[in-house]
């Protein structure tokens, strides 16, 4: 498999492609190519999509959009077991990547990943209501799963793929959120395969001014 | 089961809910509630969720998200036969679907579903850059299909639910697709199941600011 993404340090929706693939022990090559570039659209426009990252390309078969990337792995290489096993667990996940994959607009907008940054912003009212709602799912899946693996689910599951890069954000603009979820940002924050990426986040220092927000906070 | 949704002249995604079941010929128990009422809010609280529709309830089991209730459909009850049977058309079916999922953003802005409506609007250009992506995959699709069933991929399957709304959509504000395309958004506007959502849809006669865009036009 093959996996086309953009900028560690900026791109969410290739960090989820890469997560669903890395945090699930697979080997894969990486094709990284810097956002709003020629050799970006190049690259991205020989395959079948929307232009945009990720792209998995296995064999004859293009994948674009990171959770249809993430349905695919499972069905094909997972044998299911990317979505917790119970019904009821499995239909609350998929509904809860469903609520990421299409919502957050105000949170994507106003504080974009920016890894290596770390930065103060004004929040608006509509990124406060997103930054609840993620600190309620957390709280709620904690309680439950906490103590029981650590993930959203227990077991590491394409949830977490769909909300550790959220961890990333609240790390970046100093965002705090109540004790339970705070320990699934630990979690996160202290996973292996996640800071593989953010190391590799570092490797390259090109800035892209659309991925920048916020005043630099000044220790 | 029991699906909660709102009102059948502007929502969408409540279109979808409904459109997944009803297009596999599921029996269901249907709850329509005024958009934006305490009413609403009272009863999609009632449900875990992000308080919004369509909230898919089966026995213990609620599923909000469109495609999250899709998926689970899918897997509960058609034994997987919502998606292409072939490998490489289900991945693309899965894309296409996942990029309406959370895409067009500009062209859900400014041309809000309005069954009844026949307006004009001034288009942005992402708006129409929307509806160029929507009338290529379209007309790619139909090149193949057109001949073979019809559907995005012959035979009915969630890619519709997520694509056939948006022929309300064109339909309302006088968009013109290419040739190919337009013989999707027939194969839509002649469907029974539609046509079954737009006749309910007259039945409520509430106006939702929220959901009025552009200028009546008057023949």
């Amino acid at each position: 498999m093959k996996l086309i993404i953009a900028n560690k340090n900026y791109s969410t929706w290739s960090l989820r492609g890469w997560l669903v693939l890395r945090g699930f022990d697979f080997d894969f090559e990486e094709v990284v190519l810097d956002l709003f570039t020629d050799a970006f659209y190049t690259e991205v426009g020989k395959h079948p999509g929307a232009g945009k990252v990720p792209v998995l390309v296995d064999g004859d078969v293009a994948v674009w959009d990171s959770l249809a990337i993430c349905e695919y792995v499972n069905e094909q290489y997972l044998n299911g077991k990317g979505w917790p096993e119970d019904v009821a667990r499995r239909a609350k996940a998929r509904a809860l990547s469903a609520e990421m994959h299409s919502g957050f607009t105000a949170l994507r907008e106003e504080m974009p990943m920016n890894i290596r940054g770390r930065r103060n912003v004004s929040a608006s009212e509509a990124c406060l209501k997103d930054i609840a709602r993620i600190d309620a799912i957390w709280t709620e899946q904690m309680a439950q799963f906490g103590d029981k693996g650590g993930w959203l689910f227990g077991d590491f599951s394409i949830a977490d793929v769909m909300y550790a890069p959220v961890a990333l954000r609240f790390l970046t603009y100093g965002v705090s959120v109540s004790a339970k979820a705070q320990r699934y940002m630990e979690k996160v924050l202290d996973d292996a395969t996640m800071n593989q990426w953010i190391e590799e986040s570092k490797l390259n220092t090109v800035v892209v001014p659309q991925g920048e927000a916020g005043e630099e906070i000044t220790v």
